[in-house]
Parts: structure tokens; sequence; C-alpha cells
């Protein structure tokens, strides 16, 4: 259980906490970062404003999980996605990320927000297994549509 | 060419012609809909804010274009979604989706936005072609890796 790493909402002081977590997360899955400094600059602005939650494990932390909340024109209440969940290698396997998306759920009712969204890569069967243990699924329901996440990057 | 119905940022005063044509959106394609009048009271409250951004085309407006704009630690810009893309059913075919696409990237640009989302249902091959046209990917390079959309909804 991971009573040992209690949840909790992080605030403008756990920036560089934050970064840091975000930064070893990138590195480890070989995706680009522009680093600790760059990032803990970031969420210090994102903290200090509504559309960014950040959920940390434990102090000093060891998992992270980055939230942004939107509104959208469907439903009364916002949209929340789960945009990063990362438990640091050595920890995993002890119920940390089931506890941060406890969490999210929670925070997620407590703001009236009425749906919960995830991008799952379609290979990562863990990961998909994960998430439709908590609730999640990909279909409606009588339905076996999908819908596959598309991107731009634009170069600035 | 999409002259004849030139594109265009919705304002608060056009909360009603968008409201409407969400509602025949989602009545085309049997998805739930909570009516012109609730859709319109959000649209107002939306379109005062800056996380929502309302294209329209021609006036009246044959087609609209529903994006959210969020941040994101990994870029120094936002995160458009698009989360909504409807053109009345008589004038498909004639090159005003892809206008409003157009727009949108053109928005995103001005607006310092790093990277343009939207989620594509798997079997909609039309849809999907259309997007790989404009640029979009679902995979990224070196990769076939694509993601899956996975969501929650809370009982409110």
């Amino acid at each position: 259980m991971p009573a040992r790493w209690p949840v909790r909402l992080a605030t403008v002081a756990d920036a560089d906490e934050v970064a840091h977590l975000l930064d070893d997360f990138n590195t480890e899955f070989d995706a680009p970062t522009p680093g600790v400094d760059v990032l803990a600059a970031r969420l210090r602005v994102l903290l200090a404003g509504e559309a960014t939650v950040v959920i940390l494990a434990g102090s000093p932390a060891v998992a992270v999980a980055v939230v942004t909340v939107r509104p959208n024109v469907w439903c009364a209440g916002g949209v929340a996605l789960l945009d990063e969940l990362y438990v640091v290698p050595s920890l995993r396997g002890n119920g940390i990320g089931a506890a941060m998306v406890a969490e999210l759920l929670s925070l997620a009712r407590h703001r009236a927000v009425d749906l919960v969204e995830i991008n799952v890569d379609e290979g990562d069967v863990d990961a998909r297994r994960f998430y439709e243990r908590h609730g999640f699924t990909s279909t409606e329901p009588g339905s076996s549509e999908r819908a596959i996440y598309y991107y731009l990057e634009l170069s600035s």
C-alpha cells in the first residue's frame, strides 16, 4: 500500500521537485526534455494557474501526475486530461500509480469534472490494462469504435 | 473554393448560431445533446474566455470548429485540441473543412501554439485521410506506435 508515499497536490513550492521527476521520466523513455531548469520555470507559472494540476506521491516525491483541466461545450463541468504519470523505477508495483489515479478521480469529482481522459500507446498493454482496471474505456457502449490520437507539431 | 463561406472567429454574439450547428452535429450522428438553449448559454461563457476558440464559415454559418487551448509543460507555447469540426451536409465536398483547418493552423501559429491535436475514430477512414493530408500524424517519426484515446465519464 502507498501509505508510505501519501499523495498530495503540488504547489508552486514543489516546482523544482516536479521538474526533476518529469526530466527523469522523459530521459528514461528517450523522449526530448528541455531540462530541469526550463521545466521548473514553466511549472512555477503553471502551478500558480488554474488549468494545470500536479499530483505528487511521497516526500521527497517518488511519483508525479500532470493533469490539465479545460472547458467543454458538451458538459456542464470540465474535462480533465491526464498528461503524464510517472513512478520512479525502483518503486513500481507498490500501488503508487493506482493511488495517483484515485487522487485524480477524487480531484475531478471535487472540481465538477465530467470527463477524465488519457491517451495510451496502443502497444503498451500494461498501461491499457491499468487504466481499464480503473474504469477507463476506449470504446463507447455498444460500439467497438476507438479513437486514435493525431497531432501536428508546429515549428516555431 | 470556400470564398463564398469565408472563415472567421466567433464572438459571444455568435453563441446562438454556434449552438444550432453543434446541436445539428450531434443530432446527425445520434450523439446526445443538451439542446440549443443550454449550448448557447455555455457558449456565451466559453466565447468570453481564453481557453475556447470557435471558428465559423459563412454568414449565416454553414460550418463550425471548436478548439480548446491549454498549457503543457513540454512546450513553451500551448497545445490546441480540435474538439469538433462540422460542415452542414449539403455543403460537404466544397473545401470548407479544409479552410477551417487552415484557419486553425494559422490561429495556432498566431497564438504560439506548439502542438495541434485531434482524436479521430479509427474506422473513419475519410476523416483520417483528411487530417493526414493536412500534416497530422498518429505515429512518431521512426515508430508505428499509435496512441488510443481512453476516457472515463464521472456521473454527477
